[in-house]
């Protein structure tokens, strides 16, 4: 992929706030909306969310889901001309006291610091979705699968964990 | 539901053009962008897909789909505090020929007249994804179910089928 298709797509990733993660609820599909952060290393998505909350015990149940991330609808763009990218990938919870745990915060807190109190509560805890494919849609008619590796090398900081 | 809560819930779903839509692909979710129409009852969200698209094969597979509206991020506002409502519903391909097809292409065409000369292209066709439930999060810790018919005495027309 050439510089500029690759500074899209980092555009893409690292400017959006929220993406929609499906995540399978009693064998159907269930869309709802979390805050993410990829990790510069593009190596995995990391949202933080509540044992209450129907997408936790869905991912806990079945690992494999979703995200899409998506440019904001803007008047006089076709939204069929909007760009957005699906990730299928798997969910892992991380412990608590370990490395990746401590490697996701900082990259969470360093996006949406005013979720550090949330972290104190106990019934939030924090998933890596690890990426196994990747679609992208540029725009109108553009669209192309990307394996994590080559959407790793467009969007990820090399040798940078978090 | 209060009027001033139901005119918020309304305007979520009218005022938004795309949604996230989550089919089941191979088994996992798969959460991808759609132009999307309410009919003005309530009754259903009318979808027009390709049939070269993954989503469109994976409903006629699986009927059982997600669709997430949601606000769009906005600078000072908390990603958790924004509206958003997830739809768990059943999608159904509309035939041509049927008064269902003409009052959902109606309805769309209404909210997307750019779409007009797709209709002409044959690999496209209309989906009405029918409501089996309804999840509102109105802003931060303010969640609540609806059933369809709550749904739609808070945002439909009553009497006007598109």
């Amino acid at each position: 992929m050439d510089e500029i298709l690759a500074s899209q797509l980092r555009e893409l990733v690292t400017s959006r706030a929220t993406a929609a993660l499906g995540t399978l609820h009693s064998g159907a599909p269930y869309v709802s909306m979390v805050p993410f952060v990829m990790l510069s290393d593009a190596s995995a998505f990391i949202v933080h969310v509540s044992r209450l909350a129907a997408h936790t015990k869905d991912m806990l149940a079945e690992p494999q889901v979703s995200l899409l991330i998506a440019e904001p609808e803007r008047e006089g763009v076709s939204p069929l001309a909007l760009p957005r990218v699906t990730v299928v990938g798997t969910a892992r919870q991380l412990p608590t006291d370990s490395p990746q745990h401590a490697l996701a915060r900082r990259a969470y807190l360093a996006r949406f610091p005013e979720a550090a109190p949330i972290f104190g509560l106990g019934d939030f805890s924090l998933f890596a979705i690890t990426p196994t494919s990747v679609r992208w849609v540029a725009g109108f008619g553009q669209a192309r699968s990307l394996t994590p590796a080559s959407f790793a090398r467009a969007t990820g900081t090399p040798g940078i964990g978090a």
